[in-house]
Parts: structure tokens; sequence; C-alpha cells
């Protein structure tokens, strides 16, 4: 369903070398072991603020960095205050170090005017190395049901796929399922459903770090609803379960229950030979825009 | 589906007063505020290990009086060490206070032989206020088809609900889907599902913090996978979205993803109302035994 000789595969970057790795670049403060600078690039903002899920892929990075294990396998996260592009620092903690698994805590900060830190998120994740484990897989998860990616929907097909100004959409190849692409043109499904095929826009092959931003960047399910509405993150715990193959993920979203003003948002990440990724669930708020 | 006429009602505990409240106390320490001390039960433990959802909730009580909000939203614990009973010092920080949601922080921990702290658990948590919530409800979940209360089997029918000596058994009164039950007797479904009507043994009422113990309480779905293993949890995320009706809960738990030696265990919790009150996720190891 994905072929290789599509034109842009030429411009290819690659991970390590690519918007997505120089976004998320920190720097270990020199004589402060585990704390890390950072700039939070406008780049990848949803109208004002910054995207969720590239500050959890920032602080991703430098729990691997502070960590003896490499590749996060569960990483929950609770959302205080709203981040803004500039500078970002990241104080880690290695919680428990064992043999298969890490944990570590690390929260990330920015600065009011007077130059204290204000926290934007807390993160709590263990830690191991996915080419450590053994390949078996037993699963009765199936891929998503949805169109090929040419067959989905990209920006260049109308309304843009996140509206209002918003940079992050220039950073990703996002292309909608049209079953789930209804709300654009004002004819949401009701059930509750995000689907999309996801790359970063450079070309840049999926990875761990990556997956931490792609489970946070499809337009939200409450659109699919019907609902005009802002869902703030408070709460989203990702579990990376596989190393993902080269090629575009799928990505699927569904809220079953709205309730009390809260919803919760499932995803599951699919990779190109069809493996199970990651999953995730986050908890957020339903606020009438 | 279920009366409360029946002949265990008389003798009834109520929130507060009940085996799992007092089991969940803590004592604030002089001139430590926000640190409590605690005394974990032999009566939750699953063969020599205290469970985990007890533990979870001792924590969680520990945050409800720590923090300005009473209710448990999301929880994410990441489990560390595995907790024996005895003594134990749980120690919270308020991470931020807002308006509608307060985030807190806690790790317990119990002593060694020397005296010197070791962490068991360590969890983050957004707490806010159940009663609070507007009333609405929007939702395709529907509650589990399993059979009453009446023809789910207890631990009377036969073979015990968890196998080894497990302190806990008395303490719940858990009533499993026989179309779940099938490991007991060696013919497991394959499924990964496990399901069943949950009380506690005195009759106590369930509340937000029993609800934490509850999703963690079942046989593991590994047994229905047909695997003799143990799954401690790595992570598990609960999210409480209502507060519960009294009478007893169906939880329903399903695994769909056993791969390089990880599962996850996802749990639905419905009251006698038909609403879905909690939902959680652990990521678990699977280790053979």
């Amino acid at each position: 369903m994905y072929r290789r000789s599509m034109s842009y595969a030429a411009a290819q970057a690659s991970i390590g070398d690519s918007e997505f790795d120089r976004d998320t670049a920190i720097t270990e403060r020199a004589g402060e072991p585990g704390v890390y600078d950072a700039e939070l690039s406008a780049g990848w903002t949803i109208i004002a603020a910054v995207n969720g899920g590239y500050l959890l892929a920032l602080v991703g990075r430098a729990l691997s960095a502070a960590l003896p294990h490499p590749d996060p396998f569960t990483v929950s996260a609770h959302y205080l205050t709203s981040s803004v592009p500039g500078p970002a620092v990241i104080r880690t903690e290695v919680v428990r170090v064992g043999r298969t698994l890490s944990t570590g805590q690390a929260s990330l900060f920015q600065f009011d005017e007077h130059g204290n830190e204000v926290e934007r998120i807390r993160v709590l994740a263990s830690y191991g190395d996915l080419a450590a484990l053994p390949d078996d897989v037993r699963t009765v998860a199936v891929p998503p049901l949805m169109p090929s990616y040419e067959n989905c929907v990209g920006p260049e097909a109308g309304p843009a796929p996140i509206p209002g100004s918003s940079a992050i959409v220039d950073r990703l190849r996002l292309r909608l399922d049209p079953a789930t692409a209804g709300w654009a043109v004002g004819a949401p499904s009701g059930k509750g459903e995000m689907r999309a095929w996801f790359e970063l826009a450079d070309g840049r092959d999926a990875d761990p770090l990556s997956m931490l931003l792609a489970v946070d960047a499809l337009p939200p399910t409450a659109f699919d609803l019907g609902l005009v509405a802002w869902t703030p993150t408070v709460e989203l715990t990702t579990h990376i379960r596989r190393r993902p193959a080269p090629g575009p993920l799928r990505i699927s979203i569904t809220t079953r229950n709205l309730a009390g003003g809260f919803l919760e948002e499932d995803a599951e990440v699919w990779d190109s030979t069809d493996h199970l990724v990651a999953q995730s669930r986050q908890l957020a708020r339903a606020l009438r825009m």
C-alpha cells in the first residue's frame, strides 16, 4: 500500500538528521548531570500552543540520555501549564535502575518574566531496550480498516487537517481517512474516530521518540464527534511496544466516552509491516470554544 | 440483576468503616506535612506479594489528603520493587493546584534491614471533584456482555479465582464470568479476557479509592490466554470517570497484544446503573513461572 518510489523519497531526511531531531535536541548543562537545556521550536505549534506530543518527545529524549536503557517502554505525562516557543530546561531523576527496565522522572520547565522556572509537564517513564526483546507476537489486534495512503486526504485536498494557523501542519505529512475527515466540511461522522497515515514531512522514518509525537498529532476526535471544542490533555500515557519499520505509520484514535466534560482518546500506531508498535491513552478536557 | 435483599446485606460495612478503609488508613507525621505513615496489611496479598491495586488505593488516599481536590481523575503508577506486609511511608508533593484539577506526586517506601527507605511505587496523579462535574454523558461504550451476578462463579463453586494461598481472596467477593474462568479447570478460552462482578467482602460500597484497587484485582488475563505466567505490573494508569452507584461493579479486562514478553491489560469498570465509572490500562511483563 505504500511505495518507496514516491518522488519525495529522494530528499528523505534520516533519523538523527532531520527537523524533528534538530528541534528535539538537548544539551546537558556543564556540572549539572541530568539537566538539559532545550529550545521549544515554533515549528510544532497548534495555533499558539506547542504540541503536547512534541513536548513529550523532547522529554523522552532527555530521559533516554539520563537512563541506562535507550527506549521508552511506558511514558506517563501529566500536563500542567501551556508551553510556548522558546527556552526550556528539562530536569531528570533516575528513580530505579534494573536489568531489563529503568524508571526515570522528568519535568520540563520554562521561565516567567522574572526568570523563575514554571513547570509545563511532568513525566514518569520506564525505559528498556526494544532491540533486546524476543520477536514473539501473539495478538488479536488488527490494523485499522482505512483506505490506502494514496486514497487518504492530505492538506492539498482542501481544508487544512488542523484548523487555524498551525505551524505543525508543515512538519507532518498527515493523510486523513476520508471517513474521519467529514468535520472539515461540516459533516462529522459523530463516531469519535480519527485515522491517518502519519509521516514526518522531511521523510525521516519513525522511531520510538517520534512515536511519542505521533500519538498526539492528529486532529482531536472531538471534531469527529461534532464538537467545536478545545481538548487540552490532562494526562497521556504511551506504551511503545516495538521498534517501527521504515515507512509511514497508520494511527487510529477512538473516543468512546465523553462524560462530565472529560473524554479519553485511545490511540493505536501500526507500522508498514502491520505490527502494532504503540498504544496510548489520554484523558482530556472538553472545553467549548 | 443485583438485588439488595441478599442475605449478607444486613452485615454490610460502610464507606469509612470497613476492612478496606482500616487497611488503607494513613497517619500524617507530626511536623512533616504531606508525609504519611501506613501499615501494609497482610490481608491483600497474592501469594506473598501485596496487591498492586491495594497499594495504589493507599497512595491514592494520601494524595487525596495532600491535594485540595478530593477525587482521583487520572493516576499513573510505576511499580519499582515488590511490597511486603508491614510498615510503609508515603511522601507526597503538591505539583500544581488549579481551579478544576490539582496534580500531585507520591512515592510509597518500605524499609530495608538498616531502616533505609526503599521505594516501591511512584505515582503521578491529577485530582478533581467528581461531584462538581456536569451529569452529561455521551458514549458508545456498552456494559460487558456477561451473565448475571447469580450466574457468575464465586470461590464456593470450585477452584479459587486466584491460585495459591492468597489472602486477598477473603477480602473480595469476586464472581467470574464462566466464559473467562475456564483456565481454572485447564480450559482457557485463549482470548485474553477476564470479566467479573466485584465487591468488597464486607459489602462496603465502591468509591473512587476502592476502584483503584478493583482495576488490578482480577486474575491476570494471561491465565485466559493459557499462559502459566506471573505478570508483574510495570505501569498502571487509571481514569476515574464518575462516582460509582451502590452495588457491585462489573469489571472487564482485555489483553489484545502480547509481544516481546510484555502485554497490556485494559480494564473497564461499570456500576450498577450501567455507567462506565473507570478505565485503566497497564503494561505488564509476562514471566514464565
